[in-house]
């Protein structure tokens, strides 16, 4: 290999990393009962916030490609929502409440998995507007226990969040 | 006063202390985000069992003399409850899922009101035979955070339960 095809090979996966980078969600443990995800889109803010907060539009990326029926989604103070998953393993339904509803800015709700009933975490979504057309999304959930905490890690959350992520970088790329 | 007049005076005292005792609530913060709540009923476990989890008898004495509207109570793993009281000064709604329900011993169970919404403890309500015909009801709620907890306790918890429990007592004393 001349170092010419060497630079070109590194670029190439430097290129490849930096796709990589932008795909796949940046999950922390800033404490023993939080968990913070920070995802970038290529997206306005305004689109961003559109896919999280119109349920015809959630319902085509959440579900990961599978069937999604929202029960509920009232986008508002003290609203509920309500989302079932319909997947060749059976069902799983999730649910919550909103908390605050700041448009173009801030969700602040409670996520429930019907799998661990009462076990219930608190999470604020923040958007952020990057300046080149891009949008920085982090949420952060609240536990009430650590052991709540790492139950959700051992979910295999991760690869969930990222196929539902995935979907919405696809959405994102469409007309809406 | 004599010695015997003073020993009289004193023996009514205790015995105005022992109901006095008996007729509160026992209210203690064993960590920042804990509320733990301690209280004998003169029944035998079966009735306060049920007094907790019968609708109609719930009916009777959560809204401590108040209208309640029970708009779902579904006592299993994973069913939700939605209590909304109806006063002078207005409706309340509270509600919750529960989390386990082990007859005659346990109820592990979301608790949150409609005027914080997303804001939600996580109750553990215990129930222990006294052996005498009594019961003891210990309750334990943890938040999600300290100022969670600090609002409930500031936000007149204390008369509005104590009052609850005393309709609770006076439910007890009739025949259901």
């Amino acid at each position: 290999m001349t170092n010419a095809t060497k630079d070109e090979h590194s670029a190439k996966n430097e290129h490849a990393a930096k796709d990589e980078r932008a795909a796949k969600a940046v999950i922390t443990t800033p404490a023993d009962r939080e968990i913070r995800i920070e995802r970038v889109f290529n997206a306005s803010r305004d689109r961003v916030w559109r896919a999280l907060t119109d349920p015809k539009l959630v319902a085509q990326w959440w579900g990961r490609g599978n069937k999604l029926v929202i029960e509920r989604m009232e986008v508002e103070r003290g609203g509920h929502w309500r989302f079932v998953e319909h997947s060749a393993g059976g069902e799983h339904g999730f649910e919550g409440r909103y908390s605050e509803v700041t448009p173009q800015e801030r969700i602040v709700q409670t996520f429930e998995w019907d799998g661990m009933p009462g076990h219930v975490s608190f999470e604020t979504a923040t958007l952020e507007d990057l300046g080149d057309g891009r949008t920085r999304l982090i949420t952060t959930s609240l536990f009430h226990t650590a052991e709540d905490r790492d139950g959700m890690l051992s979910s295999g959350m991760e690869g969930g969040l990222n196929e539902s992520y995935a979907a919405l970088d696809r959405l994102l790329a469409t007309n809406f």
